[in-house]
């Protein structure tokens, strides 16, 4: 069952030459999107758009961002519902594998009945920045503020192109996020996921390290393709990731949410530069004498450096 | 009161030279992402992440998004709730204008209650693809596939850089994805909005329309940054837009909503080429000779074409 792609006959236009175009027709391949209801105890709790594969991971890391598991063992058992069918061309019901059911272990509090819709509360985000900003330093069950991480910015600098080169089914498709889990010490790349959904894909690497038990995620870095939103910065906090690195902007409450939570934030990841929006104080550059061997970049305040150019645009 | 970017003081990071990076310090403007928590009748009915910003839009293109209002006069008011308030610094209460309630004029259908958790569903989308797929070409209240549009991939082509030039908040933020809609024929582009949501963008243009008393949105082009998912391929045919074209992937559910809709979907729209997952037929080109002084380009079955080279990659 090949799920995560399909394949669709199209037409390709182009303007090579000025009079007409020229038109070509082929198969291409598409990156899959449907449905996933995630049910806890039986109960339906999500829908999110998702590319399938690796559905148990994205559940449970949806539920690690929701603040309902912390540890593998909180999961006891997680099954696609055989019940949820459609009926395939041929007319015979089958399995959608769009419903997966899991079982928390006992003790771990399921949600409240009613926490479906504060659910959807909670993920988009709530009433107002700052309240929203409150309620998830007060959830989170780790804390990221005191990770003593060290990061080389030239080290992070190779994780683009490292993500990138791990994303295999973006290379047919065109069409996926991605998201991947890097060591901030030593630069390894400990999970990469893709997705259609970016919060999935983030989903899919959190709930990756809590079936092997690493959360939180101290000394990691959460590298992701796009844009960095509230939404994003939120689940690594939950996650107990001290860095969030994106290859375009974040927004401001985005900024304000890592500020506030102790949190590294780097935007416009490319290469040869990147821009830091809070807790520049981790980034240490391995080229730079230092007590430890390596000293800071950017100074909490934005103003150590030796070569700092401050003011300049 | 300028909501729209925010100031932040950041540090950019490059490495120009081999030996140690460059730090320079400097103000950098963001996007601006806050919750609108959208009302109807005094009810909480849905939160959406969104850039302020043309809110009232926001809400109305959200309402036909669900199928609750087709034209303009269903829409009796729409006011931020005064009661809706954050604590300033300076310790006031203010109004944090993240509170939207829109009132329906008398006679059309209030949203069910029930129907809070429903719109996640359906904003999310639903259970499974086909379920799904059918269920929006019943909701729709207007038909997209009888549309006579003959759009010329010449014109076509020219949206992208025109949509670009309209991103006024983009520019400086590099954090906003775009929606525009343009006149399939002259090519006009007769409006663009930005978010730091692509759907919120799209409900922003639809809003706009509906306040304009413009829906169907026959013989309109659609136009969004980005990818086109199964939401925004949805979101096109609640308003009755007959073409849709993206500047990356499609999914492979908003093709097939796109197919089984009568929808003309485009992607990788980028100047000199484009490729066409459904409903080729509106394609036709200025410099052909036909009938009626425009030709396929395209044939529904992808088979038309002077210079089409089948199976070309």
């Amino acid at each position: 069952m090949n799920r995560v792609t399909a394949r669709r006959r199209v037409s390709r236009i182009r303007f090579d030459t000025a009079e007409t175009p020229s038109v070509s027709v082929r198969e291409d391949v598409l990156a899959v999107e449907e449905p996933l209801e995630i049910r806890v105890g039986g109960r339906s709790y999500a829908v999110t758009m998702r590319t399938p594969g690796h559905d148990v991971e994205l559940a449970a890391g949806f539920l690690v961002s929701e603040g309902i598991v912390t540890r593998g063992e909180h999961l006891a058992a997680a099954r696609y519902c055989a019940g949820a069918t459609a009926t395939s061309p041929a007319g015979t019901p089958e399995n959608t594998y769009n419903v997966l059911d899991v079982g928390l272990a006992p003790g771990v509090r399921p949600p409240d009945p009613a926490q479906a819709r504060e659910f959807f509360t909670s993920s988009s985000c709530g009433l107002c920045g700052k309240a929203s900003v409150d309620a998830v330093r007060t959830r989170s069950a780790f804390t990221v503020a005191d990770d003593p991480l060290a990061l080389a910015p030239e080290l992070l600098a190779t994780f683009p192109d490292r993500l990138r080169a791990a994303q295999a089914i973006f290379e047919r498709t065109g069409g996926l996020h991605a998201a991947g889990l890097f060591d901030g010490r030593t630069g390894e790349l400990l999970v990469a996921r893709e997705d259609v959904g970016r919060h999935n894909a983030v989903d899919k690497v959190v709930g990756w390290a809590l079936q092997h038990d690493l959360l939180p995620l101290r000394g990691t870095v959460l590298m992701v393709s796009g844009r960095a939103s509230f939404e994003l910065t939120q689940k690594a906090l939950m996650a107990g990731i001290p860095v969030l690195a994106a290859v375009s902007a974040p927004s401001s409450l985005a900024v304000e949410l890592a500020d506030d939570g102790g949190l590294t934030l780097v935007g416009f990841l490319r290469g040869a530069s990147m821009v830091v929006y809070a807790g520049a104080g981790r980034l240490r550059s391995e080229n730079r004498d230092g007590a430890d061997g390596a000293s800071a970049v950017v100074g909490q305040d934005g103003s150590t450096g030796a070569t700092s150019k401050a003011g300049a645009a």
